[in-house]
């Protein structure tokens, strides 16, 4: 058969057609007056579509730079910090915090789990300036308490950014409910556009604390952002293809919910936790072990293999038999996990068609008599069915 | 008639067609051999492009991260830089400087005027680490003496790091002939690609440079990205779509010189250099002063109103009557000039256009009988004789 090409990672993830299309026909200048209404339109479509009444800056950059934004505008070195880690992303936060030259704290906990909140709860002293976590660990598929941890990191005084790349738009996340100081998004995942753009919410504390950084900044200086945003500018070149792309797909999730757009993230949040449960469900009616079963994060889904099979094996047999690229895992998790995503741009039909592939995979690295075909498409519709229900009473109960 | 809306402001420029179709169906993981290609393809380009034997890092950042990138990399707080500023980008360099602690000399220029040697040899002491400079000035048209400048900051033990985000593809640059150390480019200039972009080459004078440097970086640590390139690879997420059109505009230059990209470089700098002499040689006919008529750039020509005219009033009617965007003055320049460009991807019927429209535009804000209408254009036309009578000597000298 024939084998189109398609993303199942975490990021980027499948592309919009119409943002794709907005993004290729973008040959517009950035210091006109239809560029300040489209970006002033993104900057106030991204606060609804995070979810927060705070403002939001956009830049230039993968999401390590926005990551690198917070670490050099809210710390000092020398400064105290806590770094909550479970991962690849985690580490990320601990190397740009020993970066800038801040005293690292660190809770761990092991690949695949939560943070432990009793381990925060243990660290957390008067002078910790700020606590760093994700909302969702893309290397291992877990997702992180957001609320208690915010809730702690409140009650010790601390600041607290939160890398949501992979969570926002999958996951529910209470921004300012829960008192989230700086919560950071990409562009080439829920948002289903190419990278290239990172952006971020930042709350009144923050953007006190900011003024006390000793660290240089200047392209990652987040109050410059901010007052070029007011103005609908960026304070550099902005990537205008992206930021029109970035328009197309705002525009289609607020279509999704019916033109509200909150509705429509929150119906892409529904799409992603219906993926993610037909996938664990098809992998568990296919004997397969979850990477992450107590806390699984619904913008992915870490498969460990069967006994004795390297995960690179699964993954090439999914592309070249089928054109579906998934993610093997990251750094030392490399051969011992595959992940598929759900993050984004993907339907009911991408979910089935990912699921009746990994049969055959599975198949073929086992015994094939171990797999009875159809049997983990089957938990997948049970899933489908019961998501399909509960969201019709939702929409009914409206 | 129809107004069809078209750029010709110093950066974004026109999109390349092609480029932009590679763009909007980038729908690749950047983790994959395919993209692994394509991005050592594009990295190995660039080096000729640049003209350079050095090795090239490209970043997803507007050029202002690449030119934070050197500061950050090549300074320690309290050194002594020199920052040769004629312009809002020279000023930038001094921002960028300041902004990390550096002891920020400077020679200064009037606007419009190219960097005088004099002065730089007066300030240069041998404590002096690194010389900031453009190599083409967008905000007054000016060019700086690159290879004079190299040649006083070699001989000073000083590293030279030249923004050359405008003078790439427009200007003749001996990089490694000269000993540039840094020389700086971004996507959406004489590449012809969106913003979003930035790329260096840097000398193993610098890398070494680099070592000694006491500022944190982690997002632009050029030494990662060089790392990362080795194999093909980024150090953060690339942004994909923008390193596709790269690969495609890159493709077309080479095309321009018949499979030789050197060439098709050469030819780009001749078709810049075209389109800036027929456009002074128009300006010159209609009366017009040039703003930098002493070291004009081929990236974009600077044009002083008539006497008692605010630029803006020009820019406006370019626009609407004839939907071309021609760039107002910067900062204090504002009112005082606007700019028409001929960086990247404009032809001999795009230049005529717009020298017919200057023709109307002047026209209306003068005594119309001050405007002997076609006589511009005829100026305009007889430089293009010139220009590719000594392009047929060329291709057929070789």
């Amino acid at each position: 058969m024939l084998r189109k090409s398609r993303l199942f990672t975490p990021g980027p993830t499948p592309l919009l057609p119409v943002a794709a299309q907005a993004m290729a026909s973008a040959d517009i200048h950035h210091r006109t007056a239809d560029f300040r209404a489209l970006y002033q339109r993104v900057l106030s479509d991204l606060r609804v579509f995070i979810g927060t009444g705070n403002p939001v800056v956009l830049m230039a950059s993968s999401g390590t730079g926005a990551m690198e934004a917070a670490v050099a505008n809210l710390t000092s070195p020398g400064e105290k910090v806590l770094v909550l880690t479970a991962g690849k992303f985690g580490e990320r936060w601990r190397a740009l915090c020993k970066a800038y030259g801040c005293d690292t704290q660190q809770v761990t906990a092991e690949y695949g789990q939560a943070i432990p909140l009793e381990a925060v709860r243990g660290k957390l002293t008067p002078e910790m300036r700020v606590v760093f976590v994700q909302a969702t660990e893309s290397s291992t598929g877990a997702r992180h308490p957001i609320a208690q941890i915010a809730r702690l990191a409140r009650e010790n005084g601390s600041l607290l950014v939160v890398d949501a790349i992979t969570g926002l738009g999958t996951t529910e996340l209470d921004v300012d409910g829960w008192g989230v100081d700086v919560i950071i998004g990409g562009s080439q995942k829920a948002l289903m556009i190419p990278p290239g753009l990172a952006y971020c919410a930042v709350s009144e504390r923050a953007w006190q604390a900011m003024e006390k950084s000793k660290n240089p900044r200047f392209y990652f200086d987040l109050r410059k952002e901010r007052a070029a945003g007011e103005k609908g500018e960026s304070a550099f070149t902005p990537a205008i293809a992206l930021v029109a792309a970035l328009g197309a797909a705002l525009d289609y999730i607020r279509a999704a919910g019916s033109g509200d757009l909150a509705a429509g993230r929150d119906a892409l949040i529904h799409n992603a936790e219906t993926a993610a449960g037909m996938t664990r469900a098809a992998a568990r009616a296919l004997g397969l072990q979850l990477f992450a079963p107590d806390a699984p994060s619904n913008a992915l889904t870490a498969v460990v293999p069967p006994a004795n099979v390297d995960s690179g094996v699964i993954v090439k047999d999914f592309r070249e038999r089928f054109g579906a690229v998934v993610a093997n895992g990251q750094g030392e998790m490399k051969g011992k996990i595959f992940r598929i995503a759900h993050i984004g741009y993907y339907d009911y039909l991408d979910t089935m068609g990912i699921i009746g592939a990994l049969e055959h995979v599975i198949a073929k690295v086992t015994s094939p008599k171990h797999v009875e075909f159809g049997a983990a498409l089957r938990a997948a519709q049970e899933v489908y069915i019961r998501a399909a229900t509960s969201a019709q009473s939702l929409v009914a109960s409206r």
